[in-house]
């Protein structure tokens, strides 16, 4: 989407033009694999979490630059079907250990389903009941239904068996038995159905109310270019942001000509996720700061004693800062408090030893800097969720 | 350096030709602080590490795009000196602790000092003398008194002082006496003085044969912007490289106009450190993959007892992955070796129990995927170093 040009280049400067940012973390990495596929042991998996740029208006859930975390697994030939089980496992297991989040819903689909379905019920063009069940989120069925009839060229009976399947969301693997129903056979449509279970079963270890799995057939969005399963993701209360975890299986990620690189992935988009919580208050931090442990200064003439504390606060990784100035002890509290810093330690002075106050319950006991621990849970600021009324709502299938 | 401009732009938009990728971490941090000065508690300390771009033609050590490290504290109106000190101490600190790296050399400067000396020896232009005095590294010091003579415009004698000053070079706050005996006097370089012998004792926790701090008069780079404090850091064998890390104070990091904000601050150059090292061998993974485990799997018909094996295995956070397919034992794990995955798990099967091999010793032994725990020193892969002859000697003061 964005070229660079180099202020004060010079015409001699070829690459200039031919420098740009990127738009995803795919293309990048079909390209490496390409590059490296001499050196590659298939099946590669890899994870890359870095930015990405588009051309967007910024707005909530919208960005220009923006952070995404995405997993692949990439083969030469031919991938076997269980990577596409394992992605959407390892996704389903790092989005439940997110427990901060609003509920979420991780939907699937598989076009192979959906084309052998389309293919079975005998529509002419596949592409185009795809392009018009897409429009189901924004239009009416009867809208849909028009647009299947005019310009997919269905019958109303075709049509009613499209609407119908786009219909089925089931939480396990049932949505099978509904589509059977329908009565329609074709090859790809058993293949499809055969896959979706696999995936929907395989991520049941994971599924809870605050993390659903389904098996959406409605979703139609990206199967033009994913060639089997197909993921999005949704999150409570926040579903105007549209998906915010998606991919799926490509069976031609690269190609060079003679071989063909099939591969399946799964981007989380961590910006889109994070930044509408933050904004609306929705994800806090316990304390602004990362200092679990403020040392008080007592004298501004010399401040090893307290650096020395810090120092060894440190070398054991817990946070420490050490206060600007020996201001009086009442204010060195105060400016850790401002700041959500557990601790205040009183480094040994005169007669009196090593202190350590928890300024919140105001205890404060004699402790040695090699020793002393904080807390496990305030060694680091945590995530603090408020949920507002809009993500109270549990998800549930529709 | 570079400017974006908006693949299918309309000319209507007006704000595509302002949008550019940053040049450095400091200058995003001004203007983070200048806009948000209201909200921040000051002294104000922050970390960033984060990708910069700039309009070099690559090689060794100079990137496009490139990651930086930077800390720095900043505050309204006047910062303590003895921020320098911290920041110095902290990235001594950190420094020390990438035990892979090769022999360090920090060194610092101090721009009170020199520019004090030079008003005390009576230079007109104590600026022409330090970009006289910068050109050190690469010219005889013959060539540098010419330029000092003829450019700084100062006479023999007064050469001689400042070439002297920079050939003082210490290893602890001896350089004071050094200083001192060229007999020169001057308000402001008694405070540089007194300034560099603070940040170089401060230092001295930290120092050893590996990570040597040192006062080092004759660095002059940044004397121009920097108003303090100085510092460089080089690495040993790969002096071609330049300064690795690299900061001092300003005493006027951003300005409203009315408010001006003081900074002492030190980048780390994370590319610039690690990409040599990595392309001369000198620093290695201790295997290709983070994954400690290699579950086998017994039958292709279900992988089902292996990803159990797997789920168990990585909710205690050891990074597992699942065989591709039940090919034979021994193929699998070669599989694990050819990565350098140190154990592979076999799943219970038939009359066997789980049982995991470690495939370097060869011993294999009963184990229970809920409690069996890697060596510590296998869970993630480790850094592995490899000194080259020319990174063989240790940093020495000059």
């Amino acid at each position: 989407v964005y070229v660079l040009r180099r202020l004060h280049a010079a015409d001699d400067e070829p690459d200039a033009a031919t420098l740009g940012l990127h738009f995803d973390l795919t293309v990048p990495f079909a390209r490496y694999v390409l590059e490296n596929a001499g050196k590659l042991d298939f099946p590669f998996r890899r994870y890359q979490i870095q930015k990405v740029w588009r051309g967007e208006r910024p707005q909530d859930g919208r960005y220009r630059e923006f952070t995404q975390a995405d997993i692949d697994v990439v083969a030469r030939d031919a991938l076997p079907f269980h990577h596409d089980v394992e992605i959407a496992r390892v996704m389903a297991q790092a989005l439940t250990r997110l427990a901060f989040l609003p509920p979420l819903r991780l939907q699937v689909n598989n076009r192979k389903l959906i084309e052998g379905f389309y293919r079975g019920v005998g529509a002419p063009d596949p592409s185009a009941v795809m392009r018009a069940i897409d429009k189901l989120d924004k239009l009416p069925p009867a809208a849909v239904e028009k647009l299947l009839i005019e310009q997919a060229q269905v019958s109303t009976e075709q049509a009613r068996l499209c609407l119908e399947l786009a219909s089925i969301r089931t939480t396990d693997s049932s949505f099978a038995d509904k589509v059977s129903a329908l009565g329609v056979q074709h090859e790809l449509l058993s293949a499809g159905i055969t896959e979706l279970v696999a995936v929907i079963d395989g991520c049941q270890p994971f599924a809870s109310d605050r993390f659903v799995v389904e098996a959406d057939l409605s979703i139609a969005r990206g199967l033009d270019y994913y060639t089997g399963t197909v993921f999005e993701t949704r999150m409570a209360g926040h579903e105007h942001l549209g998906s915010i975890c998606s991919g799926g299986r490509y069976d031609s990620l690269a190609s060079d000509g003679t071989t063909t690189y099939p591969g399946v992935g799964i981007s989380l988009g961590v910006t889109r996720l994070l930044v509408p919580l933050l904004i609306r208050g929705e994800l806090s931090a316990s304390r602004s700061v990362p200092s679990a442990v403020l040392v008080a200064v007592v004298s501004d003439d010399d401040r090893g004693p307290s650096e020395a504390v810090a120092d060894a606060l440190r070398a054991r990784g817990i946070a420490t800062e050490v206060a600007g100035s020996a201001a009086k002890f009442g204010r060195q509290i105060r400016s850790a408090e401002r700041r959500g810093v557990p601790f205040v330690w009183f480094p040994a002075h005169g007669e009196v030893g090593h202190e350590v106050k928890d300024i919140r319950s105001g205890d404060q006991v004699a402790a040695d800097p090699a020793l002393w621990e904080p807390p496990a849970g305030d060694r680091r600021p945590t995530v603090n969720t408020v949920s507002t009324a809009s993500s109270e709502p549990k998800v549930e299938a529709k």
